[in-house]
């Protein structure tokens, strides 16, 4: 029987978003025959506005060019529905006589699905697809998006680490991560022993002192001649605000519809710039913001990233014949599985790194956390150790 | 007959650097079998210091996977040798009766070449070979490490012009370069048309002010809804002076042992920021510095960025039978070619980009600009125009 499916995409755009548009509609093509698939331009709101992309008429050469294309492809929206936006929502999908709406995104994208499937009685199923670049969605091994984006993390470590090899110094990459620090932790993937970098890793889970961060660095000079450090620009102090937030001058704090404040890395950065360069005077320090290279990056999209969020596409579709849900990426007897969890069970909630993920002192990776990471991404390329 | 061959690599690391080494030490082997072939530490302080690595001892596979291994693997200097520092260097040579010293860097590095030459005889050859992300050495159409760096730049400004097409806003990326805009232009290699980012660079050869740049932000952010920058962390104003330096404290100024102020993106990032903020109220506006990022990642080695700084290696072996002189990678009809040119006439010059290069308006490339890039870098990646 053919259907109406809506897609559409929510939230920061990651490097295989477009994977889960192409698998529903490639899905929802073969499973029924004749369904119409109509992505919603800029997420929500393009249903609301009645604007619509049809992908049923594009060829499957087309879809899987669309697929292989970082970023989303349907633009995307941080709106965060409030009750009257949700009937708009849902006037906009009853209007097509949708059977389904499928929206990819983050934590923020269940709670709107929530609140929509609660209103619309049944008559609609909602699916959440998963996917950010933060690794942090609740009932997920990992989510789609984060494989790559940790590649091209990995990649820069390992590279800057030779860099800083050939020539001494104190490095910082600031790596993109409000609450959770998978993607900094990621850095370390490819490290062998402890004169590799990154050689220090700081995430928001563990509360963040300038004066930590200055002793750590000084020893790590001392011990190694120089040190790569990964930092999360969600860096958080013992109150559990944002360095950063402390950091920036008031009139420069943002904050988007979700009340989230925008950070910056580069803000960030300067501050730790001056720090170090006061309190370890003649070390030559360089702080760069990674920002937004990681989460679309071209060169470093992963296979295995491509793949999983290609196959939650058509899982949606043929999950949504059922009822509404989250599809959740999990880990069960040696292989990732895909299943469904309530919707709640996702929506705005945030997962954060295992405790024994984390050394004691809280600025390193534990072998369990390593072998988290060196599960889901490759293995480290074959690079010579510098003569020096 | 075999030969005793020093070398050394000096300034900032490439992507592609130890191919020259690695190139140099299989010639030296195949044409003067038995040949000792010395790596010198951390530059021409290695020689000064007796520090070497004996590269004829290494097999050739050990020599390849040394090769495809991105920075400097001997380590480098930013060392810029006055006379009795190059006294040292002499002697240095001299006890290992070295035939050539074969110096991988840029114009400092044959500046260093042309004075160790003169008060040398004639007894040792000094080949200086080229290398620079920045492409900015006299005599050279291009240089090795210059199209890895800028692989990079084009892959990082595709993907980001994606990332705000799907959420609008204005994107900066402050790309490294002093005095030339090579790497910062490349990000404008696979753009067709006029809609697509990046839509504004600025590079330290046109004089900068940011009342121009804010001009060129809200009308670009007018015509399409977001803007894309790639600018150079060189950008200087009018009176030749980095816009950097103007902006940042004082006390954080730092100079290399050339006199060269040590610029970081992130003081840059942040001033531009503030002034977006400032000029144009309620857009959202993200800057990124790449940094280090560009000059070594892994992921995006150019084939023929690997092959061309291999071949220099060999080159050099070659040319140091006959006598000094630096290694130029020209262009001619259609191709690639390697000659001989004074080490003067590379030493201590910069290359800046042709006029022609530059629109008249001087934040875009011409046609002929736009044709050398595309000349140096693989096509553009076969990706689908987003729907919005």
């Amino acid at each position: 029987m053919s259907k109406v499916f809506v897609i559409a995409q929510g939230g920061g755009p990651t490097a295989v978003i477009n994977q889960t548009v192409a698998g529903a509609a490639l899905a929802a093509r073969e499973r029924h025959p004749g369904s119409k698939v109509l992505g919603a331009r800029h997420g929500v709101r393009g249903i609301a506005g009645a604007d619509f992309v049809d992908l049923s008429a594009l060829s499957e050469a087309d879809l899987m060019r669309f697929a292989n294309t970082p970023n989303s492809g349907l633009g995307s929206t941080r709106d965060k529905p409030d009750e009257a936006y949700c009937g708009r929502i849902l006037d906009g999908l009853q209007k097509l006589a949708a059977d389904a709406f499928i929206y990819i995104g983050g934590n923020d994208t269940s709670g709107t699905l929530a609140i929509l499937d609660r209103a619309s009685a049944g008559k609609i199923h909602f699916i959440h697809a998963p996917k950010t670049i933060d690794n942090d969605l609740a009932e997920n091994d990992h989510t789609p998006g984060f494989i790559s984006a940790a590649l091209f993390v990995a990649n820069a470590f390992l590279s800057v680490d030779l860099d800083f090899r050939a020539m001494r110094g104190v490095y910082i990459g600031i790596v993109m991560g409000r609450h959770a620090g998978f993607l900094t932790a990621s850095a370390a993937t490819w490290r062998r022993d402890d004169t590799d970098g990154p050689h220090l890793i700081y995430v928001p889970e563990v509360p963040f002192t300038e004066t930590r961060l200055v002793e750590d660095i000084r020893a790590t000079v001392e011990r190694y001649g120089r040190c790569v450090v990964a930092m999360s620009e969600g860096v958080q102090t013992a109150d559990h605000k944002p360095l950063a937030e402390s950091l920036i001058p008031a009139h420069l704090h943002e904050r988007d519809a979700h009340g989230n404040l925008q950070l910056s890395g580069g803000d960030l950065g300067l501050a730790l710039q001056e720090a170090i360069k006061d309190d370890l005077p003649g070390v030559r320090a360089r702080v760069d913001t990674f920002g937004y290279l990681p989460r679309g990056f071209l060169a470093t999209i992963s296979e295995t990233d491509r793949a999983e969020a290609f196959a939650i596409g058509g899982f949606a579709v043929e999950q949504s014949e059922a009822g509404s849900g989250s599809v959740a990426q999990q880990y069960a007897e040696g292989k990732t599985v895909l299943k469904m969890v309530p919707l709640d069970a996702v929506a705005n909630k945030t997962k954060t790194m295992p405790a024994d993920f984390l050394t004691p002192a809280g600025n390193h990776l534990t072998e369990t956390g390593l072998a988290y990471f060196r599960r889901l991404l490759p293995p480290r390329p074959d690079v010579w150790t510098p003569f020096v």
